[in-house]
């Protein structure tokens, strides 16, 4: 099955936005075993949408459209895809019922535009919207058109839930293709590529592929055939092949982050970890808690921005404070320590640095501190990252989780001996 | 003069990257006065991009193809465009010359299937490439067809310098474009877009585009004109109308954030706020902290994700934790009284509620309730938010943002009276 992705959306094609929904659809599409061989974007225009349109049904099966279908006026992707088909508008009475629910829930009062989103092409599938007003649409014509909501906070779980097992029950043949992605940190994507160069050149099932992004880099094998079983041995080897080169800087697998894989880890071995932050303010805590059931391992933190901050709350001593600065080891060696203390936790974890644009101390941005301490001793990382304040805070949390990732599990195995 | 870009690549139609480049494009094409109606994306494939390109050539005036100039087999945008055309690949010096000067430089040795990207199309006008070695290319044919480097490090630096001033020339009459952004919060797409609903339907010059990401509603006016001073007036007084009727959801232009915002009003009063987080865990802080210069507002902050650290840090009363339990407004105004006396600021704010996906305290996920505390009083905001963990935690601290940003400015003006 090929099939092909139009957004529908000025904002688009005036640089507003970015096309995410495309990227997002192209990767669930291909791992259903579709191949997606284009992506349009077009404004909220009825006539370009129809010509658009016209050119996409004489060159692929399936069609999904994105956006356009808000209640204001210059929404108008059901409209114009029904009149391509020939077909009316009908209220759908389920869809009239989620949106009124909607607004109940919320305190706030319908207007009567939302109830044009109770609309839908007569004789279509509905896939419900489980976290906003517009429902999805699907129509089997000469070639299957899905209408899909454009925010990508209500277009990626209705995908998830809905479409793709609709769109799986009509695959006539299951093609198989398999992805894994395995994630590399502390290493930089050339020094990646170079140490498993061969293995790049001559692997065509899986294919690898290297991906540099926020820091990490990941290399997705993919895999097609359609025997199961035999894919997945086929990954399996090759995966090993890879580690064998590259192995000290792997971390996981698939969508898990650093702090999923910290939190897994702390939650295994029935641990604790307390933050205290400075350049980074809150970053790491705010990364370990988007896990949910974080809170069996982690039960607060301290943001010591100031120097009176670390002072008052995490008993740095105004000397080392004048003497080393804020800005140094010993810093974050005692801002972990007495996080860990004050906290009754396992471990501490502490961030110290100058996140930029200016220097701090006269020392430079991208100098960073990060201090860990457990029972048994306390100890202090230097790195010297190069970027924007946004970068540099970003990663100095990701080090953060690599680090203690490391340290716990490089004291377990001590246990386990 | 009317524009559109094709991008070629199949990773992008794989899903592995995002068409940044179309954004990034469109956005500066906008502000040279060229529409653009059009995005494709097309796989490394000889056919399906002679047949978008096509379709391109009978509905634009330009076509900026990007990508596909590398030196590997499968680059292929010269070649196909070439073909396309009617002319012939030749071998031109200067760029070979920047390629051999480029490999000198860095000691690197050069491959023979680097000198592939030393050709051009014949007759074609050449782009320099200062940060890469694929050249852009542009050429006049019965459409103009500009071909520029996949790599974003590239791209930008060579349409800054080399092809927007191309595409100026060319423009015959210089038209000016003007955005300006007004940004809302605390108010729906629908109700905003119901509340200047006549104004969207008359303006034609500025257009009134409204647009809805991250829990916050942008308009964007676009003028267009030949006068700059009269377009300024154009956006002034379209504003001003806008402003009568939504002026108390509005509070910035541009690109500043609701954090920007929030960090400029603490500086201009000289006042300093502590935070006090629970189901946020730190974003809120880390959000205030990407400003830089917030020290002089900001010293710190707690992080009490537990109900021990409520009670140990914040002084949370243990008969109120049991009794109206974490989840209520008793325990944020005290974690904002608390934060603030502790932090010794002018205000605090904090955060409880259920960030999901499950139910905490027989509360459901979504219910938060935001405390701020200054010299004169503390008062609670309750919230019932919809959505996934990661979007309850961003809207609650938008959310706090904004109530500081009002509180602030009432007392201010109380003061100033």
């Amino acid at each position: 099955m090929n099939g092909e992705i139009i957004a529908v959306g000025s904002e688009l094609l005036l640089g507003q936005i970015v096309n995410s929904n495309a990227k997002y659809l192209s990767e669930q599409l291909s791992h259903i075993g579709i191949n997606v061989y284009h992506h349009s974007v077009v404004g909220d225009n009825e006539t370009r949408l129809s010509e658009v349109l016209a050119v996409a049904c004489n060159r692929s099966d399936l069609i999904i459209i994105t956006g356009g279908l808000g209640p204001t006026k210059d929404d108008l992707t059901k409209e114009t895809v029904a009149k391509f088909l020939g077909r009316n508008l009908v209220y759908d009475q389920e869809t009239e019922k989620r949106i009124e629910a909607y607004f109940k829930q919320r305190d706030r009062t319908m207007t009567e535009n939302n109830r044009k989103q109770a609309m839908i092409i007569e004789g279509a599938h509905v896939f419900p919207n489980d976290h906003g007003l517009a429902c999805g649409i699907g129509i089997k014509a000469d070639v299957q058109i899905i209408m899909l909501p454009g925010p990508p906070s209500e277009l990626k779980p209705m995908f998830e839930t809905y479409v793709a097992p609709y769109l799986g029950k009509q695959l006539k043949k299951q093609a198989f293709i398999e992805s894994r992605v395995l994630r590399f940190f502390d290493i930089g994507e050339s020094q990646l590529v170079k140490e498993i160069d061969d293995l790049l050149e001559t692997q065509s099932n899986p294919t690898i592929a290297p991906l540099a992004s926020d820091g990490e880099v990941t290399l997705r094998l993919t895999v097609n055939g359609d025997q199961k079983e035999l894919n997945r041995t086929l990954l399996d080897e090759t995966q090993e092949k890879i580690l064998q080169r590259v192995g000290k800087y792997f971390y996981g697998v698939g969508e898990e982050s650093l702090f999923h894989k910290l939190v897994s880890l702390l939650k295994e071995y029935n641990k604790t970890v307390t933050t205290a932050e400075s350049l980074t303010g809150g970053l790491f805590a705010s990364e370990i808690t988007t896990i949910p059931g974080v809170s069996n391992v982690f039960s607060g933190g301290y943001i010591t921005y100031s120097n009176k901050m670390k002072m008052d709350q995490l008993f740095v001593p105004e000397s080392l404070l004048s003497e080393a600065g804020a800005i140094s080891c010993e810093c974050a060696k005692e801002m972990a320590k007495n996080a860990k203390a004050k906290g009754k936790s396992d471990y501490g974890i502490s961030f110290t640095g100058v996140a930029g644009p200016d220097p701090l101390e006269g020392k430079p941005p991208g100098l960073v501190y990060i201090g860990i301490s457990s029972e048994e001793k306390t100890e202090c990382f230097e790195l010297k990252l190069a970027g924007s304040r946004p970068n540099i805070r970003g990663r100095s949390v990701k080090y953060g989780a690599y680090y203690l990732l490391q340290w716990i599990r490089k004291e377990m195995e001590k246990v386990d001996e």
